[in-house]
């Protein structure tokens, strides 16, 4: 059976709601960062780069988003999450992923996790200072140059509506005003009334053992 | 025909490579970003994020490295560019390619680019600084996590292997000594004695009339 390594609040929620969209069997294993479980021993195994999402499978371990969304999509084509037989299509797909993941994920990663890249504590404070701007261009350019409406890529939903739903999520701590962008406000608002996603939430934030 | 927007020096490199490879029939725009050629209206209307590279197709214009990689190997499937029948195999060309285009030219990023995330001079000086160190941590853990050989992905050669000797071009540059990473040196080699890589390279060497 499929198994997800995810932590609350992270992008590994698109996968997460991927799997429930795709009506997948499959089991979920939350890290605490908290307590830094991505950088045990243990989780190294699973994932050396220290990161989630993590997805294990049958023939081994994907790691990073945009792979595991198009992997969820070909193992579950009766959901039709993407237009596998269309390598146009597709390549719209995984372009609008990757905008998010190398883009957008990396403007907001500016403001939490700017230790990557800067050890200087008063840099990592410019950094933060300049997210609101980042990250708000990032979803203007969504919103009038790559949105299509009703979802992203148009009439079809597919896995990038619950990866740009994710991102979303993290626009107000980013200090973005979601309804600057109210195609994307309304999409939100849209998404969080599915129930594969209101399961992912549901999920996500349920007490565990494991959690204690 | 298809058309491939580029400069000098980029990541587009990779698709270069990649047509190449293919034996697809193709033009290619150079772009100067010295004349910030990228920021052009002109330039704008193909590829609003004013970077590189951009593919135009008779369907459309892809953007991003990895949605580009695929749609080649999915284009010319005689190249045997990807494992286009085995979506596990599938999942790990795009994993790889998207730690290169998320994690890896993030990192490198900060060397030349950082505006992109701060305003500040400072700050952008302690970024610069501590590029060796998250290039060369990435370069390591290509080397001993992901690395199969004698390409990227194992015995076959895949859209990964163009994508890597473009990022490991600028070891140097980011002040990374690539013999730290044997396997990736002598990958590095190997690729600049294919035929499809010099004739990329030299491409986006020429002189042209444009540039003039």
């Amino acid at each position: 059976m499929l198994k997800l390594y995810y932590a609350p609040g992270t992008c590994a929620l698109a996968s997460h709601i991927a799997l429930e969209e795709a009506g997948a069997r499959y089991e979920t294993v939350r890290l605490n960062f908290k307590n830094d479980d991505q950088k045990k021993p243990e989780y190294l195994k699973i994932n050396p780069k220290a990161r989630v999402p993590s997805l294990v499978t049958d023939r081994g371990i994907i790691t990073e988003t945009p792979a595991i969304l198009i992997y969820i999509a070909q193992t579950f084509p009766a959901a039709k999450l993407a237009p596998l037989d269309d390598p146009f299509g597709l390549a719209k797909v995984q372009s609008f992923n990757n905008y998010l993941c190398s883009t957008v994920h990396v403007a907001h990663a500016h403001r939490m996790r700017g230790a990557r890249w800067t050890d200087d504590a008063a840099a990592l404070e410019t950094m933060k200072k300049k997210v609101p701007k980042t990250v708000g261009e990032c979803f203007a350019l969504i919103e009038r140059e790559m949105f299509e409406g009703p979802w992203v890529m148009g009439r079809d939903y597919t896995v990038c509506d619950g990866y740009m739903f994710t991102l979303t999520q993290w626009l107000g701590g980013d200090g973005v005003d979601v309804n600057k962008t109210p195609k994307i406000a309304d999409h939100f608002k849209r998404m969080g009334e599915r129930p594969a996603v209101q399961r992912a939430l549901a999920d996500e934030t349920r007490e565990q053992r494991s959690a204690a």
